[in-house]
């Protein structure tokens, strides 16, 4: 064993996590989903990854996504991002931020666009919004992007 | 269907590809290994997904990673960065570049620090490399971390 760069650690069982103000509680297993995007905000200094769920990989491969179908959930992890170490021109994985995720469900979340917003801070896992209307941010946000089914992201083609 | 903002495609089979001039065949299936963690280069212009295979994210999340298990292999898929053209502060995917890979195996890779290293460059799959001396390159670099078992990336703890 060598001294470490980077702290190493156990991962411990998702412990419960209350749900979110809406209603919507945390998805499981959302770190064994695949990928579909990477991004970065210069002005937040922040690094994301944005999973799928199975029916969401199958409908980003099949070219299925406006609009995406029923059952997909897209999960959009948040880091803090920091120079590495001994390689500072990368910036890397610093502090976990937060997990949001939309899911599709046409019926049930009709009024906004047919997706449930939900997000939790931080390691803790924290439920955001003071009640059900923190909504109205994600949808006056994600409604700029409502003819591209209300998602932002365009699935990376990873040959 | 509304118009997009991103292009859709179809996910084609993985064709037959090339090996590496130093004898590594690509990793099947690495487009559905999970997450490790992301990276951002602003001097390249670029964004990186880091993935693992099962016996990596059994490492990474047993915190079982100075040294890595033989068995284990690293995959880093490189995207150009482009503005969002909706929320041009977010920088998303453009452009794939390459994706490469370190494969852990102690007795094979001897002379690189247990590890092989291989790199396959655009959509096209080609290898990376006029002969097997590229490795010189990828282990220039890479021993600089030697501490850290010749890896850069800490995992992400996703709660
Ligand atoms: C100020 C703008 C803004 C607000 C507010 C906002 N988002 Fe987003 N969201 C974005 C952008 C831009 C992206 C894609 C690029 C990125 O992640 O950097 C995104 C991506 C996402 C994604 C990945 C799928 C996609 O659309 O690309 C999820 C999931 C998501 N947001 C959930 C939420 C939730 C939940 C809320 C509210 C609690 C919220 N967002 C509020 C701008 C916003
Ligand atoms: C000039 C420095 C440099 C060279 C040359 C280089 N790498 Fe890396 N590599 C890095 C850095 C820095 C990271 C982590 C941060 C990032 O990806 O931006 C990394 C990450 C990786 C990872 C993910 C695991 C890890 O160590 O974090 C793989 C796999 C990888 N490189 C493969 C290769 C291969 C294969 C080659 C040669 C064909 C190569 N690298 C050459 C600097 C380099």
């Amino acid at each position: 064993m060598g001294s470490s760069l980077v702290a190493t650690f156990s991962w411990a069982e998702q412990p419960d996590v209350a749900p979110s103000p809406n209603g919507i509680t945390i998805p499981q297993n959302y770190k064994d989903w695949r990928l579909i995007a990477v991004s970065q905000r210069p002005e937040t200094g922040t690094l994301r990854a944005i999973l799928g769920n199975d029916a969401a990989m199958a409908a980003a491969r099949a070219g299925n996504i406006n609009p995406w179908p029923d059952g997909a959930v897209l999960a959009k992890l948040v880091v803090k991002q920091k120079n590495h170490p001994r390689y500072p021109t990368a910036m890397v994985p610093g502090e976990f931020v937060h997990a949001e995720f939309m899911i599709k469900d046409s019926a049930k979340f009709a009024s906004t666009g047919g997706w449930g917003f939900a997000r939790w801070l931080g390691e803790k896992q924290e439920p955001y919004g003071k009640d059900a209307s923190f909504v109205q941010e994600c949808v006056g946000c994600h409604i700029t992007v409502q003819k591209n089914d209300w998602v932002f992201t365009g699935p990376i083609n990873i040959p």
